[in-house]
């Protein structure tokens, strides 16, 4: 009976110490959603040079706009999480703060790669052409016929941040939208093929020019 | 020693049953990426009444089309799984096999509400007409002056389907797009508090008329 138990107990622990580390890595895992319109909050603090000094935001600044949380400010902090890699996969790009949000990150040594649909490659002074000219960002176009009509990021190859939202001002302040933050190893390796397959298809090597776009939705 | 090893065996056992049913739990919970442009396949014998005889579809089938699965006949199965209720939040909704999907649930007894943008009130004809209309389904607009943008459904309080695709035959064959499908108890009460304060909000008893749009997106 003694060499039983023994047995028992030598069978279940595998399970046991699985069953622990599971629940510890389960608990670490980032789940968060975030909904829009998000309320106009002062996003300077984020977007501080690193070698700035701590004191100077947010207390001391003087743009009168509320420092607390939004949801702009909580997807500006899980983009500016990346240490490593940053893959933007996004119909339309224009919203400033997520511009200098991912320019910050391309100055810190982060390989960012953006893919948008050719239909919003912006003109000169535009987040698109701010982040090419400007921070030297690797930036590739769709130019099928369909929309690229993806909106998501994938940040450290372990972080997806996927929804409704386009990075437009005009969205992300007056429409209601989603936005999924999602520490989850299956769908980050499904939308990294994605945007590889993507990446490699509008390689600038391979195309020639822009063609016309269909105008429906 | 052997009393010691069955308190061991005691007090590692409630921690192994949970992980046994936590386990078997997980296996069964839906996770799934559809990705767009979805290859164009025939959707008849899934939007076929109860009563049909199994075998006049798919094989004696005349439209030309394929009968495999496709992104599109992946999304219509999860929600003509549902058996009690339906909660849609589309931006665009006029998909015609999408819109016969939500209509045969209705005439099942599901309950069906809609809420779209009221910039997508199609004209006679258009699915949302066909939907109150021939079908008598709740459908409600949000009128604010954002858009509406989201893209979500949830299926019997269980499964959230969301991500970028507006359901428009444009955006299934012609863009790429992400659809996730998840069985998530979590996100699934946050889209739902999300769709019901929208709900509330466009009640038809409280509003009047509809305001301009703006045109930016």
């Amino acid at each position: 009976m003694g060499r039983l138990r023994w047995r028992v107990a030598a069978a279940v622990l595998p399970w046991v110490l699985r069953w622990l580390r599971y629940g510890r890595r389960r608990r670490r895992l980032r789940r968060e959603v975030l909904f829009f319109p998000s309320q106009v909050t002062c996003t300077e603090a984020l977007l501080r040079a690193p070698g700035a000094a701590p004191s100077a935001l947010p207390d001391s600044c003087p743009c009168g706009l509320p420092h607390g949380e939004s949801s702009l400010s909580r997807l500006m902090r899980a983009l500016l999480a990346a240490r490593v890699s940053l893959e933007l996969c996004l119909f339309a790009f224009s919203s400033p703060q997520l511009g200098r949000a991912v320019q910050l990150l391309h100055q810190r040594g982060v390989r960012v790669r953006v893919v948008t649909d050719c239909d919003y490659i912006g003109p000169p002074g535009s987040t698109r052409s701010h982040l090419v000219l400007s921070a030297g960002i690797q930036v590739r176009h769709d130019q099928d016929l369909g929309y690229m009509h993806h909106k998501f990021a994938v940040v450290d190859r372990r972080v997806l941040i996927t929804g409704s939202l386009n990075w437009t001002t005009q969205a992300i302040q007056n429409n209601r939208e989603n936005v999924l933050i999602m520490e989850d190893d299956e769908y980050v390796r499904l939308f990294l093929e994605e945007f590889e397959r993507i990446w490699e298809e509008f390689n600038p090597r391979k195309y020639t020019f822009f063609p016309q776009k269909k105008k429906s939705h």
